[in-house]
């Protein structure tokens, strides 16, 4: 599949002695590399002719060594094209194209005797480049001070952004133009470690909209041993420059070569579907590495959790106690508080509407000891997880659970107390074993132990894969909860079946929440890493439900609730509020028992980021479509085009609708269930509400 | 064995409306403990009626909540007596008497609701207390800014110290007046880790002289979960104030009630010996908390260690590598360097040595993977502790050892990567308990990882703390290099049968190296602790035997080397040196294959520190003797009065004595041997070299 393509080299000034052409496979971008009369390493990169990305420096400051940011010589370059199609393990499609043309630059320090690799992989929807750092004498182990590598933008784009900082993502998005960007200004209440670096630092990845309707993302893929990116911004120039996140002393990464750094990508159409379809990501990581992939089954879950967020219902913990230490502690003899949700009871009871509605998984949380004083106060010793709490029989329940056709799902919570997950995991993992549970959930909240350590920063990266490949080595699904935000290893990595990694659904039941426009955001940026177990399907909307007078909410109706299982693409989906809630609309309901968890075919019909989203999904092994379409606070008219349907089929669409005076603020939770025929003809024109949308399911008749 | 004392209550002040007063049992040590106008803590010491620590505050300055530094009124006291006598599972004597009054204060801040005691225990030799904090409402979770324990001295003292530093304890003595300690001028070269904290800091322990002839050492007992202390020293006022070893943040120790700090101790004498032999740290510390101790074997052992310190013999790693990945290394493919000291062949001979000599260990480092660039590269993934060379046989020097009553000791080198040692650790346990070792030396050379933690910080304590519990829940015994000092734990933890966490003998190998007075201090700091691995029993005293012209040499006479045996108590001793050098001058070498590592009785004869020390030991359920003299670099005549012998009996003394011409410097290996018998009433002249000693066995005839 590989052919060399001709390589242009240009003169462009009396210093530049050369520069480098790449063009994606079908022309539409084109970039350039290379040397100005520093020595600096340069690139650009244009769309359709228009500029994305103008001529922007790359390189890295080192700490105790002379830098690699210039006096480089071009030594050897060399040109090839890629083109294969490989299948996911689990996905929006079945398969996918990864068809680039690859441009590897070899780079010379003469004066240190250093060389570097830049290696940029041009694709039809956008630009993938890395360093890498072969083993070489006067380059074994180096600290990098900072990477700076520049993306100069074209203007002074719309840019959806959330602040640059080290230990969380669970902001909403703050849309502005780049040079409007204050970090300082971006709300952070309600999150328990978030701390903006700097007022002009965002987060990758960001979305952008530039004037004459172009959009570009910048981000990174297959990040490992290496700290998250984060995108300083001159805001006089426009220029975005990379700032990764440090460790105590200051340091960005500690590299020993042979070494690579993760992708740097930029993403760009003038379709905002194109955006939402683009598989750059993944296409940037590697090949899966899990030889038997069969223990991997995308799946819908419930929990005891939801009833925990809630005002006033469930709690994690057992009793009340504000000052409490694992070794010392009789869990038995504590009071009970009568508010704790993972007992045996409670357990039993979603084991049962799990296994009467076809969902595969129940997750408990609080199910071990030591959630009594377990956040906020930088607790070392805080689970051990292995031990249950005295109403959780950890075997009774399993047992129960596996005698329905059901798994429960095992929950650990780190409260980011690493260094004490480390020492307990093996043991953890081997319990695991034994009740037979087969996927994970994994919690850091809270700041990290290693002290000095950061959520985003390498140590934690490398912590995190470090879980991934123990759990794929004992068969285990995992679901990362606050952990960096993922890079598309999931390719790589199935096992990693979700993560969080950005501002769930949660804060709806115990802040001021996720404006209606949220979720029309997070597909365009966070979920281009990889799938987010937003934990969609409340029906409950409103807390005053639970506790009269409070104003929290979620910020959308029911039936963007329903949407949200196709709009928000994962493997792992919960059916997140409590089945009391859903046994009162089990018509409602009806759609998460239906909707797929695992897609043929994906098809994004309309999007605009901050917006709308219509997307249109095949169930994976069937001639089943699904449908969601969503809106923002605005409501509007989706143009559902049929299109995509066999032309010789006829279908039944079940459409979960708002009703014609539902409103997220006012009324989300009335809807109406109708049913039409369609088939590849239709163009269906449908009413989402303001803050609602809509959900289809299309089964042939 | 408790009782009431009676406690008297003074009043001394206008404000400070109360005094407790304490003796000590002999009613040599009195202290007095009141709050001054600002309801701040306050104590004094005196001996003799000489004034040891002048009236000095006592608290804690706290990060985020108001301090525990004043405004305290006295709730309660209780004073109690408590005399005991109890026996070490190793030691320089067979029982110990424990025997203090005790003076409890509680003190409450009415302002913040908040209670503190304080527990004073005044021994014949000392004081100890400690701060303890009980679980309470108001103080459950609390972050030290740093504790505020002065030690006002009455004078402008003599001083023996090392600078303040929070990664290493590896200096040599300077000898000032506490007026003139200045730790930038302390030489830390050839520590790779040296950083003075600040000039006027010094470690805890130090040991100080007054002009009217106290000894004054200042020190901390059984320091569990909390950093290690060092001491701030106000150079106007002649006060010091505990300065706590902090982390990445500056925050020097995380509490959470019920907690207790370590024991702050001013243990006083107007004889130095009986500042050797005070046990006032030991007794400080809880009763042993192993229940069968029977693993625990006081031991000589000889290793594959020397040679890799003396200059171009033996290395540690295989290959000569700057730069190796442990997972990605094919280590039989590595081109050997023909160095490697850990080889089948090497460890045999030493094998077959021990057994030869009744020597019960041979420690073998070097012996496992990863050693090409362990050190100073701040690597994490270094050595997996499982994996040994190609070159050493794991299995077959295991069998070849025990079939000759010899066992191999393990060497786990962490390069400081406490993130992967924990990370191995059980399975480097499991690898242990396969191949029958019962004892481990480890290793913490560099800076820590995780980054931002100190060697001496409260993280790095517990780490070592929760090793020394894992290999005693293995029956395993423990050496550890490149710790925190120890503070009496082996009462509690015997299994840690000894530590570096001093400048050894090593430095004579590659340094400038230790002066010869080093040892004659040694006893009266770091040994308060618990045994020091200090390696003595070197022939070979000059490094240009191995390389010439180098001036590299061990700062003793070999004599002295055999005396260090006596001087230095370890149930743990090696015979450092290679064997060969051994093998030239077996006669010298009977007093290591004779002398004992664990003892009925120790008398201290005559010390000062800095200049000489003579003690006598009686060897464990024997009637035999051994004698170690030493001396600085003066010469010296030691006097030694038999007058500890059995009165009824006779023995043969057989004396290793420096020779005529014996000198550190220019003759250091030259040795004279003569047998005399002795009985109770001989009193020795024994001449001792510039930097020599002597060294007798005394054997009933």
């Amino acid at each position: 599949m590989k052919k060399l393509l001709i390589l242009s080299v240009l003169l462009i000034s009396a210093c530049a002695t050369f520069a480098l052409d790449l063009t994606s496979p079908n022309r539409q971008l084109a970039m350039k590399f290379w040397l100005n009369e520093k020595g600096e390493p340069m690139y650009s990169l244009n769309y359709k002719q228009k500029e994305v990305i103008k001529p922007s420096k790359m390189g890295f400051e080192l700490k105790g060594t002379p830098n690699l940011l210039d006096g480089f010589t071009l030594k050897n370059s060399a040109v090839s094209t890629f083109d294969e199609t490989w299948k996911p393990v689990w996905g929006e499609v079945s398969q996918i194209r990864n068809h680039y043309n690859q441009l590897l630059v070899e780079l010379e320090q003469p004066t240190e005797q250093r060389a570097i690799k830049i290696r940029f992989r041009l694709f039809d929807d956008g630009l993938g480049f890395r360093y890498e750092f072969d083993k070489q004498p006067r380059l074994a182990y180096f600290k990098i001070a900072d990477e700076r590598t520049q993306f100069a933008l074209a203007g002074d784009h719309k840019i959806f952004w959330i602040p640059g900082d080290y230990d969380t993502n669970e902001y909403f998005y703050n849309t502005t133009h780049v040079s409007n960007v204050d970090a300082s200004k971006a709300d952070g209440s309600n999150i328990g470690t978030h701390g903006y670096f700097a007022k002009n630092a965002v987060q990758s990845p960001t979305i952008m909209k530039t004037a004459d309707g172009l959009y570009i993302t910048i981000f990174e893929a297959a990040l490992y041993d290496y700290p998250a990116m984060n995108l300083l911004i001159d805001q006089q120039n426009l220029v975005m420059t990379s700032s990764l996140v440090p460790d105590a002393y200051g340091t960005k990464a500690y590299m020993q070569t042979p070494h690579i750094t993760p992708w740097r990508t930029v993403t760009v159409s003038d379709k905002a579907t194109e955006m939402l379809a683009s598989k750059l990501t993944y296409n940037l990581n590697e090949p899966c590495k899990i030889e038997d992939t069969s223990f991997i089954k995308p799946q819908k879950f419930v929990g005891i959790w939801w009833g925990m967020h809630v005002p006033d219902h469930w709690t994690w913990n057992y009793a009340d106690e504000p000052n409490i230490k694992l070794k010392d502690t009789d869990w038995k003899a504590l009071k009970p508080n009568g508010r704790h949700g993972a007992t045996n009871e409670n357990v039993k009871k979603y084991i049962d509407f799990a296994a009467a509605n076809g969902i595969q998984g129940v997750l408990v949380e609080g199910w071990n000891v030591g959630w009594e004083d377990w956040a906020g106060n930088w607790k070392e010793e805080v689970f051990d997880f292995v031990t249950p709490y005295p109403d959780f029989d950890v075997e009774m329940l399993n047992k129960y659970a596996h005698s329905k056709g059901v798994k429960l799902i095992m929950h650990h919570e780190t409260s980011a107390s690493v260094t004490n997950y480390e020492r307990h995991i093996d043991k953890a993992i081997d319990f695991m074993k034994k009740y037979g549970y087969d996927a994970v959930k994994t919690g850091y909240v809270g700041w990290i132990i290693p002290r000095g350590e950061k959520h985003d920063g390498q140590s934690m990266v490398n912590h995190y894969q470090r879980v991934t490949e123990k759990m794929a080595a004992n068969r285990i699904m995992l679901d990362q909860h606050e952990p960096v935000r993922p890079t598309g290893q999931g390719r790589t990595w199935p096992n990693l079946v979700a993560c969080e990694a950005a501002r769930g659904n949660e804060f709806n039941a115990w802040s001021a929440g996720n404006p209606p426009e949220h979720e029309t955001i997070l597909p365009f940026t966070r979920l281009k890493g990889g799938p987010m177990d937003y934990t969609p399907g409340v029906f409950e909307l409103k807390m005053d439900y639970y506790r009269p007078g409070c104003e929290w909410r979620v910020h959308t109706t029911l039936v963007k609730q329903l949407a949200l299982y196709v709009t928000m693409y994962s493997p792992l989906q919960m059916a997140a509020d409590l089945i009391e809630n859903y046994e009162k609309r089990m018509d409602a309901f009806q759609f998460i028992k239906d909707v797929a968890v695992d897609w043929d075919d994906s098809r994004y019909l309309e999007a605009e980021p901050g917006d709308y989203i219509t997307v249109a999904r095949k169930a994976k092994g069937q001639p089943n479509w699904f449908i969601g379409a969503i809106t923002d606070e605005n409501a509007r008219v989706a143009t559902i085009n049929f299109g995509f349907l066999d032309p010789k089929t006829k279908y039944t669409a079940t459409i979960y609708e708002d009703a014609a005076n539902t409103h997220w603020k006012d009324n989300p939770m009335s809807y109406n269930i109708r049913k039409i025929t369609v088939t590849s003809k239709t163009i269906l024109k449908q009413k989402l509400a303001p803050g609602g949308g809509v959900a289809i399911s299309v089964v042939k008749e």
